[in-house]
Protein backbone atom coordinates (compact mmCIF):
# COMPACT_ATOMS: atom_id res chain seq x y z
CA UNK A 1 0.00 0.00 0.00
CA UNK A 2 1.55 3.42 -0.99
CA UNK A 3 0.97 5.43 2.28
CA UNK A 4 1.63 8.46 0.03
CA UNK A 5 -1.33 8.78 -1.26
CA UNK A 6 -3.70 8.58 1.58
CA UNK A 7 -5.12 11.86 2.77
CA UNK A 8 -7.67 10.94 5.58
CA UNK A 9 -7.51 8.63 8.45
CA UNK A 10 -10.92 7.68 9.77
CA UNK A 11 -11.13 6.52 13.52
CA UNK A 12 -13.67 3.49 14.34
CA UNK A 13 -14.23 5.17 18.52
CA UNK A 14 -15.37 2.21 21.48
CA UNK A 15 -12.55 0.63 21.86
CA UNK A 16 -10.12 1.73 19.33
CA UNK A 17 -9.16 5.31 20.48
CA UNK A 18 -10.88 5.02 24.18
CA UNK A 19 -11.22 2.09 26.88
CA UNK A 20 -15.27 1.94 27.19
CA UNK A 21 -14.97 -0.80 29.95
CA UNK A 22 -13.00 0.71 32.47
CA UNK A 23 -14.56 3.85 32.19
CA UNK A 24 -18.35 2.84 32.62
CA UNK A 25 -16.95 0.01 35.52
CA UNK A 26 -15.24 3.31 37.65
CA UNK A 27 -18.08 5.36 37.09
CA UNK A 28 -20.05 2.56 37.94
CA UNK A 29 -18.61 1.79 41.23
CA UNK A 30 -18.89 5.69 42.03
CA UNK A 31 -22.44 6.11 41.55
CA UNK A 32 -22.83 2.43 43.03
CA UNK A 33 -20.38 3.26 46.37
CA UNK A 34 -22.76 6.62 46.68
CA UNK A 35 -26.13 4.71 46.30
CA UNK A 36 -25.37 1.53 48.35
CA UNK A 37 -25.82 -0.86 45.63
CA UNK A 38 -24.40 -3.98 45.32
CA UNK A 39 -23.53 -4.11 41.31
CA UNK A 40 -21.25 -6.34 39.86
CA UNK A 41 -19.76 -3.29 37.32
CA UNK A 42 -17.98 -5.55 34.77
CA UNK A 43 -20.89 -7.43 34.24
CA UNK A 44 -23.11 -4.39 33.92
CA UNK A 45 -21.01 -2.54 31.51
CA UNK A 46 -20.75 -5.54 29.06
CA UNK A 47 -24.21 -5.85 29.19
CA UNK A 48 -25.15 -2.36 28.89
CA UNK A 49 -22.42 -2.38 25.44
CA UNK A 50 -23.50 -5.92 23.93
CA UNK A 51 -26.99 -5.90 24.85
CA UNK A 52 -27.84 -2.27 24.53
CA UNK A 53 -25.82 -1.00 21.96
CA UNK A 54 -24.93 -4.25 19.87
CA UNK A 55 -27.90 -5.63 19.78
CA UNK A 56 -29.50 -2.30 19.73
CA UNK A 57 -27.97 -0.94 16.47
CA UNK A 58 -28.02 -4.51 14.82
CA UNK A 59 -32.16 -4.53 15.30
CA UNK A 60 -32.21 -0.87 13.49
CA UNK A 61 -29.93 -1.68 10.75
CA UNK A 62 -32.45 -5.00 10.35
CA UNK A 63 -35.79 -2.28 10.37
CA UNK A 64 -36.98 -3.92 13.88
CA UNK A 65 -36.02 -0.15 14.88
CA UNK A 66 -36.70 3.21 13.78
CA UNK A 67 -33.69 5.27 13.46
CA UNK A 68 -32.73 6.07 16.83
CA UNK A 69 -28.97 7.66 17.79
CA UNK A 70 -26.36 5.48 20.18
CA UNK A 71 -27.42 7.91 23.22
CA UNK A 72 -30.96 6.58 22.87
CA UNK A 73 -30.11 3.50 22.78
CA UNK A 74 -27.95 3.45 25.57
CA UNK A 75 -30.92 5.26 27.72
CA UNK A 76 -33.24 2.48 26.87
CA UNK A 77 -30.85 -0.29 28.15
CA UNK A 78 -30.22 1.62 31.10
CA UNK A 79 -33.53 1.81 32.07
CA UNK A 80 -34.09 -1.32 31.09
CA UNK A 81 -31.78 -2.53 33.48
CA UNK A 82 -32.19 -0.60 36.07
CA UNK A 83 -35.97 -1.42 35.96
CA UNK A 84 -34.26 -5.48 36.29
CA UNK A 85 -32.35 -4.34 39.32
CA UNK A 86 -35.06 -3.49 40.44
CA UNK A 87 -33.68 0.48 41.01
CA UNK A 88 -35.57 2.36 38.38
CA UNK A 89 -36.64 4.76 41.22
CA UNK A 90 -33.70 4.72 43.06
CA UNK A 91 -32.33 7.42 40.01
CA UNK A 92 -33.63 11.20 39.45
CA UNK A 93 -34.42 11.85 35.56
CA UNK A 94 -31.26 13.94 35.92
CA UNK A 95 -28.88 11.36 37.40
CA UNK A 96 -29.80 8.63 34.60
CA UNK A 97 -29.36 11.43 31.58
CA UNK A 98 -25.87 11.94 33.10
CA UNK A 99 -24.90 8.10 34.19
CA UNK A 100 -26.32 7.89 30.82
CA UNK A 101 -23.61 9.77 29.16
CA UNK A 102 -20.43 7.98 30.90
CA UNK A 103 -20.44 7.56 27.32
CA UNK A 104 -19.38 10.86 26.55
CA UNK A 105 -16.96 10.60 28.76
CA UNK A 106 -14.64 7.75 27.96
CA UNK A 107 -11.15 7.99 28.45
CA UNK A 108 -8.34 7.06 26.02
CA UNK A 109 -5.83 4.12 25.48
CA UNK A 110 -2.65 5.47 26.78
CA UNK A 111 -1.15 5.98 22.96
CA UNK A 112 -4.11 7.38 21.53
CA UNK A 113 -3.40 11.34 21.88
CA UNK A 114 0.40 11.04 21.36
CA UNK A 115 -0.39 8.90 18.51
CA UNK A 116 -3.54 11.71 16.93
CA UNK A 117 -0.99 14.31 17.67
CA UNK A 118 1.52 13.16 15.39
CA UNK A 119 -0.51 11.80 12.39
CA UNK A 120 -2.54 14.94 12.82
CA UNK A 121 0.59 16.52 11.52
CA UNK A 122 0.05 14.29 8.26
CA UNK A 123 -3.08 13.43 7.68
CA UNK A 124 -7.06 14.98 7.96
CA UNK A 125 -7.71 13.05 11.46
CA UNK A 126 -11.76 11.86 11.87
CA UNK A 127 -13.40 9.42 14.26
CA UNK A 128 -15.91 7.72 11.96
CA UNK A 129 -18.39 6.06 14.74
CA UNK A 130 -21.72 4.79 15.19
CA UNK A 131 -21.36 7.22 18.10
CA UNK A 132 -23.56 10.66 17.14
CA UNK A 133 -22.22 13.52 17.16
CA UNK A 134 -23.09 14.89 20.37
CA UNK A 135 -21.56 11.62 21.65
CA UNK A 136 -18.13 12.31 19.93
CA UNK A 137 -17.77 16.10 19.86
CA UNK A 138 -18.57 16.09 24.04
CA UNK A 139 -16.06 13.22 24.35
CA UNK A 140 -12.94 14.80 22.12
CA UNK A 141 -13.37 17.56 24.05
CA UNK A 142 -13.74 16.06 27.46
CA UNK A 143 -10.00 14.51 26.94
CA UNK A 144 -8.75 16.21 24.07
CA UNK A 145 -9.29 14.09 20.94
CA UNK A 146 -7.25 16.41 18.56
CA UNK A 147 -9.80 15.57 15.43
CA UNK A 148 -9.78 17.70 12.19
CA UNK A 149 -13.51 17.14 11.99
CA UNK A 150 -16.32 14.92 13.97
CA UNK A 151 -18.18 12.49 11.25
CA UNK A 152 -20.35 10.11 12.76
CA UNK A 153 -23.22 7.65 11.29
CA UNK A 154 -25.81 9.61 12.52
CA UNK A 155 -24.84 11.80 9.47
CA UNK A 156 -25.53 9.25 7.22
CA UNK A 157 -28.27 7.33 9.14
CA UNK A 158 -27.18 4.01 8.35
CA UNK A 159 -25.06 2.25 10.94
CA UNK A 160 -21.34 0.37 10.39
CA UNK A 161 -20.41 -1.91 9.05
CA UNK A 162 -23.16 -0.69 5.80
CA UNK A 163 -20.55 0.12 3.04
CA UNK A 164 -22.75 3.01 1.83
CA UNK A 165 -21.76 4.57 5.06
CA UNK A 166 -18.24 4.75 4.81
CA UNK A 167 -19.10 5.89 0.96
CA UNK A 168 -21.16 8.80 2.16
CA UNK A 169 -18.46 9.49 5.07
CA UNK A 170 -15.57 9.74 2.25
CA UNK A 171 -17.50 12.46 0.29
CA UNK A 172 -18.33 14.36 2.64
CA UNK A 173 -13.86 15.35 2.91
CA UNK A 174 -14.57 15.35 -0.76
CA UNK A 175 -11.76 12.19 -0.96
CA UNK A 176 -12.14 9.42 -2.99
CA UNK A 177 -12.44 6.02 -0.91
CA UNK A 178 -8.61 5.05 -1.52
CA UNK A 179 -7.24 8.32 -0.02
CA UNK A 180 -9.07 7.49 3.06
CA UNK A 181 -7.81 4.08 5.71
CA UNK A 182 -10.24 3.49 8.43
CA UNK A 183 -8.44 2.47 11.38
CA UNK A 184 -10.36 0.25 13.61
CA UNK A 185 -9.25 -2.64 16.36
CA UNK A 186 -12.63 -4.66 14.67
CA UNK A 187 -12.76 -6.83 11.80
CA UNK A 188 -16.50 -6.59 10.92
CA UNK A 189 -15.45 -2.69 10.86
CA UNK A 190 -12.55 -2.91 8.63
CA UNK A 191 -14.64 -5.65 6.26
CA UNK A 192 -17.20 -3.12 5.76
CA UNK A 193 -14.75 -0.17 4.90
CA UNK A 194 -12.76 -2.38 2.78
CA UNK A 195 -15.70 -3.09 0.67
CA UNK A 196 -16.92 0.68 0.55
CA UNK A 197 -13.14 0.86 -1.17
CA UNK A 198 -11.11 2.57 1.50
CA UNK A 199 -7.92 1.47 2.70
CA UNK A 200 -7.31 -0.12 6.40
CA UNK A 201 -5.55 -0.54 9.03
CA UNK A 202 -6.21 -3.09 11.93
CA UNK A 203 -5.00 -2.15 15.16
CA UNK A 204 -4.74 -4.78 18.23
CA UNK A 205 -6.66 -3.39 21.27
CA UNK A 206 -6.08 -6.99 23.43
CA UNK A 207 -7.26 -5.48 26.77
CA UNK A 208 -10.45 -3.83 25.29
CA UNK A 209 -13.09 -6.53 26.61
CA UNK A 210 -11.01 -6.80 30.23
CA UNK A 211 -10.66 -10.71 30.73
CA UNK A 212 -13.73 -12.08 28.79
CA UNK A 213 -14.37 -12.47 25.90
CA UNK A 214 -11.60 -12.48 23.24
CA UNK A 215 -10.66 -9.14 21.48
CA UNK A 216 -10.11 -9.77 17.05
CA UNK A 217 -7.04 -10.61 16.31
CA UNK A 218 -4.97 -10.15 12.74
CA UNK A 219 -4.49 -13.46 11.93
CA UNK A 220 -3.30 -12.71 8.42
CA UNK A 221 -6.40 -11.54 7.57
CA UNK A 222 -5.41 -9.04 4.40
CA UNK A 223 -5.59 -5.33 5.59
CA UNK A 224 -2.92 -3.05 4.37
CA UNK A 225 -1.67 -2.27 7.72
CA UNK A 226 -1.57 -4.22 11.31
CA UNK A 227 -0.16 -1.87 14.16
CA UNK A 228 0.35 -2.72 18.15
CA UNK A 229 -0.85 1.06 18.96
CA UNK A 230 -1.01 4.20 17.45
CA UNK A 231 2.26 5.35 17.88
CA UNK A 232 3.20 2.36 15.32
CA UNK A 233 0.69 3.56 13.22
CA UNK A 234 2.43 6.81 13.65
CA UNK A 235 5.68 5.26 12.42
CA UNK A 236 4.52 3.75 9.34
CA UNK A 237 2.78 6.49 8.22
CA UNK A 238 5.57 8.74 8.09
CA UNK B 1 -29.64 37.49 28.26
CA UNK B 2 -28.80 34.93 30.57
CA UNK B 3 -25.11 34.09 29.36
CA UNK B 4 -24.69 31.41 31.44
CA UNK B 5 -27.71 29.20 29.72
CA UNK B 6 -25.69 28.90 26.42
CA UNK B 7 -23.37 26.21 26.09
CA UNK B 8 -22.85 25.97 22.15
CA UNK B 9 -21.56 28.86 19.75
CA UNK B 10 -21.97 28.68 16.27
CA UNK B 11 -20.04 30.83 13.80
CA UNK B 12 -20.91 32.06 10.28
CA UNK B 13 -17.65 31.49 8.15
CA UNK B 14 -16.77 33.47 4.82
CA UNK B 15 -16.82 37.34 6.43
CA UNK B 16 -17.35 36.52 9.88
CA UNK B 17 -14.48 34.20 10.84
CA UNK B 18 -12.42 34.69 7.78
CA UNK B 19 -11.92 37.73 5.57
CA UNK B 20 -12.57 35.82 2.23
CA UNK B 21 -11.73 39.10 0.01
CA UNK B 22 -8.24 39.87 0.72
CA UNK B 23 -7.51 36.03 0.55
CA UNK B 24 -9.09 35.65 -2.48
CA UNK B 25 -6.86 38.70 -4.19
CA UNK B 26 -4.03 38.17 -2.96
CA UNK B 27 -3.83 34.16 -4.78
CA UNK B 28 -5.58 35.95 -7.48
CA UNK B 29 -2.77 38.27 -7.94
CA UNK B 30 -0.12 35.57 -7.75
CA UNK B 31 -1.58 33.47 -10.18
CA UNK B 32 -2.28 36.62 -12.18
CA UNK B 33 1.05 37.63 -11.96
CA UNK B 34 2.86 33.98 -12.96
CA UNK B 35 0.16 34.04 -16.05
CA UNK B 36 1.06 37.26 -17.12
CA UNK B 37 -3.00 38.43 -16.79
CA UNK B 38 -4.10 41.60 -16.56
CA UNK B 39 -7.07 41.16 -14.40
CA UNK B 40 -9.08 43.77 -11.26
CA UNK B 41 -8.73 41.27 -9.10
CA UNK B 42 -10.64 42.82 -6.38
CA UNK B 43 -13.07 42.80 -8.96
CA UNK B 44 -12.88 39.25 -9.57
CA UNK B 45 -13.34 38.13 -5.90
CA UNK B 46 -16.61 39.95 -5.64
CA UNK B 47 -17.76 38.55 -8.92
CA UNK B 48 -17.12 35.39 -7.66
CA UNK B 49 -18.72 35.79 -4.31
CA UNK B 50 -21.74 37.42 -5.09
CA UNK B 51 -22.53 36.10 -9.09
CA UNK B 52 -21.23 32.42 -7.92
CA UNK B 53 -22.62 31.89 -4.42
CA UNK B 54 -24.47 34.12 -3.28
CA UNK B 55 -26.56 33.74 -6.42
CA UNK B 56 -25.68 30.29 -6.49
CA UNK B 57 -27.20 28.95 -2.94
CA UNK B 58 -30.04 31.27 -3.52
CA UNK B 59 -30.73 29.52 -7.01
CA UNK B 60 -30.67 26.10 -4.65
CA UNK B 61 -32.62 27.37 -2.10
CA UNK B 62 -35.50 28.24 -4.94
CA UNK B 63 -35.22 25.46 -6.53
CA UNK B 64 -33.56 26.43 -9.60
CA UNK B 65 -30.49 24.48 -9.14
CA UNK B 66 -30.23 21.35 -7.65
CA UNK B 67 -28.55 20.61 -4.60
CA UNK B 68 -25.37 21.25 -5.09
CA UNK B 69 -22.12 22.33 -2.42
CA UNK B 70 -20.41 25.43 -2.26
CA UNK B 71 -17.19 23.88 -4.04
CA UNK B 72 -19.24 23.02 -6.83
CA UNK B 73 -21.27 26.24 -7.20
CA UNK B 74 -17.52 27.83 -6.49
CA UNK B 75 -16.33 26.27 -9.44
CA UNK B 76 -19.48 26.77 -11.78
CA UNK B 77 -18.84 30.45 -11.62
CA UNK B 78 -14.94 30.26 -11.92
CA UNK B 79 -15.60 28.19 -15.05
CA UNK B 80 -17.87 31.23 -16.34
CA UNK B 81 -15.64 33.80 -15.35
CA UNK B 82 -12.32 32.30 -17.39
CA UNK B 83 -14.45 32.14 -20.39
CA UNK B 84 -15.93 35.17 -20.32
CA UNK B 85 -12.25 36.53 -20.07
CA UNK B 86 -11.30 34.13 -22.63
CA UNK B 87 -8.76 32.41 -20.26
CA UNK B 88 -10.95 28.83 -20.19
CA UNK B 89 -8.07 27.25 -21.50
CA UNK B 90 -5.49 28.80 -19.78
CA UNK B 91 -5.54 26.89 -17.24
CA UNK B 92 -5.35 23.38 -16.55
CA UNK B 93 -7.86 20.91 -14.45
CA UNK B 94 -5.55 20.79 -11.89
CA UNK B 95 -4.72 24.28 -12.02
CA UNK B 96 -8.29 25.00 -12.00
CA UNK B 97 -9.38 22.86 -8.96
CA UNK B 98 -6.83 24.45 -7.44
CA UNK B 99 -7.53 27.49 -7.69
CA UNK B 100 -10.98 27.09 -6.76
CA UNK B 101 -9.84 25.77 -3.42
CA UNK B 102 -8.79 29.36 -2.32
CA UNK B 103 -12.03 29.77 -0.74
CA UNK B 104 -9.68 26.21 1.30
CA UNK B 105 -7.42 28.48 2.79
CA UNK B 106 -8.88 32.02 3.36
CA UNK B 107 -7.30 33.47 6.16
CA UNK B 108 -8.89 34.33 9.96
CA UNK B 109 -9.23 37.94 10.79
CA UNK B 110 -6.42 38.97 13.41
CA UNK B 111 -8.68 38.35 16.26
CA UNK B 112 -10.38 35.35 15.41
CA UNK B 113 -8.26 32.72 16.16
CA UNK B 114 -7.37 34.50 19.63
CA UNK B 115 -10.76 34.84 20.67
CA UNK B 116 -11.99 31.13 19.56
CA UNK B 117 -9.19 29.62 21.75
CA UNK B 118 -10.56 31.99 25.12
CA UNK B 119 -14.43 30.99 24.08
CA UNK B 120 -13.41 26.98 23.32
CA UNK B 121 -12.40 26.80 27.09
CA UNK B 122 -15.87 27.34 28.34
CA UNK B 123 -18.25 26.53 25.25
CA UNK B 124 -18.82 23.84 22.42
CA UNK B 125 -17.24 26.41 19.30
CA UNK B 126 -18.00 25.07 15.42
CA UNK B 127 -18.74 26.97 12.39
CA UNK B 128 -22.29 26.85 10.79
CA UNK B 129 -21.87 27.94 7.36
CA UNK B 130 -23.20 27.51 3.73
CA UNK B 131 -19.39 26.17 3.11
CA UNK B 132 -19.33 22.14 2.63
CA UNK B 133 -17.90 20.19 5.24
CA UNK B 134 -14.39 19.35 3.16
CA UNK B 135 -14.04 23.53 2.76
CA UNK B 136 -14.39 23.89 6.21
CA UNK B 137 -12.43 21.52 7.65
CA UNK B 138 -9.35 21.64 5.20
CA UNK B 139 -10.44 25.67 6.41
CA UNK B 140 -9.63 24.68 9.90
CA UNK B 141 -6.87 22.82 9.51
CA UNK B 142 -5.10 25.41 6.80
CA UNK B 143 -4.91 27.98 9.23
CA UNK B 144 -5.61 26.23 12.76
CA UNK B 145 -8.80 27.56 13.90
CA UNK B 146 -9.91 25.44 16.95
CA UNK B 147 -12.65 23.64 16.63
CA UNK B 148 -14.83 21.61 18.66
CA UNK B 149 -16.34 20.10 15.58
CA UNK B 150 -17.60 21.10 12.11
CA UNK B 151 -21.20 21.85 11.49
CA UNK B 152 -21.98 22.58 7.27
CA UNK B 153 -25.24 23.17 5.96
CA UNK B 154 -24.37 20.67 3.81
CA UNK B 155 -25.28 17.81 6.14
CA UNK B 156 -29.45 19.43 6.16
CA UNK B 157 -29.12 19.95 2.16
CA UNK B 158 -30.92 22.94 3.24
CA UNK B 159 -28.84 26.86 2.70
CA UNK B 160 -28.93 29.07 5.48
CA UNK B 161 -30.78 31.28 6.18
CA UNK B 162 -33.55 28.68 6.11
CA UNK B 163 -35.07 28.11 9.77
CA UNK B 164 -34.98 24.45 9.11
CA UNK B 165 -30.72 24.22 8.72
CA UNK B 166 -30.39 25.69 12.19
CA UNK B 167 -32.68 23.49 14.15
CA UNK B 168 -30.91 20.37 12.40
CA UNK B 169 -27.47 21.97 13.35
CA UNK B 170 -28.67 21.98 17.19
CA UNK B 171 -30.26 18.58 17.25
CA UNK B 172 -26.82 17.56 16.42
CA UNK B 173 -25.60 18.58 19.28
CA UNK B 174 -28.02 17.76 21.65
CA UNK B 175 -29.41 20.91 22.81
CA UNK B 176 -32.01 22.95 22.73
CA UNK B 177 -32.09 25.93 20.54
CA UNK B 178 -31.73 28.64 23.62
CA UNK B 179 -28.94 27.12 24.22
CA UNK B 180 -26.87 27.48 21.52
CA UNK B 181 -25.80 31.60 19.81
CA UNK B 182 -25.38 32.00 16.37
CA UNK B 183 -22.50 34.35 15.72
CA UNK B 184 -21.87 36.50 12.42
CA UNK B 185 -21.38 39.80 10.72
CA UNK B 186 -24.63 39.42 8.58
CA UNK B 187 -28.32 40.27 9.91
CA UNK B 188 -29.93 37.63 7.56
CA UNK B 189 -27.90 35.11 8.71
CA UNK B 190 -29.27 36.21 12.83
CA UNK B 191 -32.58 36.92 11.32
CA UNK B 192 -32.62 33.22 9.95
CA UNK B 193 -31.17 32.26 13.42
CA UNK B 194 -33.63 33.80 15.59
CA UNK B 195 -36.37 32.06 13.58
CA UNK B 196 -35.46 28.88 14.97
CA UNK B 197 -35.08 30.05 18.53
CA UNK B 198 -31.18 30.29 18.91
CA UNK B 199 -29.43 32.99 20.34
CA UNK B 200 -27.59 35.44 18.15
CA UNK B 201 -24.74 37.56 18.43
CA UNK B 202 -23.72 40.29 15.99
CA UNK B 203 -19.99 40.65 15.65
CA UNK B 204 -18.78 43.57 13.03
CA UNK B 205 -16.44 43.54 10.15
CA UNK B 206 -16.36 46.34 8.60
CA UNK B 207 -13.51 45.74 6.10
CA UNK B 208 -15.34 42.61 5.15
CA UNK B 209 -16.26 44.07 1.51
CA UNK B 210 -13.29 46.56 1.21
CA UNK B 211 -13.95 49.87 0.18
CA UNK B 212 -16.95 48.86 -2.31
CA UNK B 213 -19.74 47.51 -0.56
CA UNK B 214 -20.79 48.36 3.00
CA UNK B 215 -21.04 45.53 5.79
CA UNK B 216 -23.55 45.42 7.78
CA UNK B 217 -23.78 47.57 10.84
CA UNK B 218 -26.18 46.66 14.77
CA UNK B 219 -28.30 49.42 14.67
CA UNK B 220 -30.06 48.51 17.69
CA UNK B 221 -31.83 45.29 15.59
CA UNK B 222 -33.05 43.04 19.18
CA UNK B 223 -30.01 40.74 19.06
CA UNK B 224 -28.86 39.43 22.12
CA UNK B 225 -25.20 40.42 21.81
CA UNK B 226 -23.28 43.44 19.96
CA UNK B 227 -19.69 42.78 19.53
CA UNK B 228 -16.80 44.74 17.95
CA UNK B 229 -14.57 41.49 17.46
CA UNK B 230 -13.95 38.02 19.17
CA UNK B 231 -12.44 39.41 21.60
CA UNK B 232 -15.00 41.26 22.94
CA UNK B 233 -17.17 38.67 22.66
CA UNK B 234 -14.90 36.38 24.88
CA UNK B 235 -14.70 39.04 27.21
CA UNK B 236 -18.33 39.02 27.12
CA UNK B 237 -18.82 35.43 27.74
CA UNK B 238 -16.76 34.85 30.72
Amino acid sequence: MAASTVKALFFDTFGTVVDWRSTVIREGETLGARKKWNIDWPAFADEWRFDGYKAGYAKVSKGELPWMTVDALHRMQLDRMLESRGLASALSEEEKDSFNKVWHRLLPWADSIPGLLRLRRKYIIAPFSNGNVALLTNMAKHVGLPWDCILSTELTRIYKPDPRTYRMAVELLGLPPEQVMMVAAHIFDLRGAQAAGLRTAFVSRPAEFGGGREADKDTGLGFDLSVRDFMELADTMG
